[in-house]
């Protein structure tokens, strides 16, 4: 099981755009097989800065994440959005349970 | 409901003991009733620098959990084996769900 951190700074104008963009990945990512979680965070210092919290039950599971017609829409979707490159980190999860 | 982001880079001879220390932070914080989340993550690329990913359902759970005894027991334990000072990002969750 591992995450991944994605860090997206938005053009200020594209915010609504791009959470409407976002929710619609999140609510279809979220009931992949082999998906935990995949939360959508803003930063509370920063209206155009998001983040996305992805859990995958392994490897494989990012792969097929990638090409899903909601993964792909989305990518179409928010690529003009983007101030900068996103950035990603990736995570080993030593512990993940629903409170 | 809001995240934390807390980034915590320890000194390498503690690593072991700081997962120690944290995952049973991690076990009991799951089950405060104002938390949803309460992740513990080791970044791939650097096994020293660590990550908690923690969601509240409003900002009194989070007094309500640094008054906890497993929340101070923690932060007693791990306050040696820090590298540098933790820094803390805090976030508006605006989609959160389990898969």
């Amino acid at each position: 099981m591992f995450a991944v951190l994605v860090q997206i700074h938005v053009k200020s104008e594209f915010v609504d755009a791009f959470i409407e963009a976002t929710l619609d990945n999140c609510r279809n990512s979220v009931h992949e097989p082999g998906i935990a979680t995949f939360d959508l965070l803003r930063a509370q210092d920063d209206p155009a800065c998001f983040s996305l919290y992805e859990i995958y039950h392994m490897p494989e599971a990012q792969l097929a994440h990638r090409e899903t017609a909601h993964y792909l829409r989305w990518r179409e979707a928010v690529e003009p959005m983007m101030a900068e490159p996103r950035t990603f980190s990736k995570l080993d999860v030593l512990f993940h349970e629903e409170g």
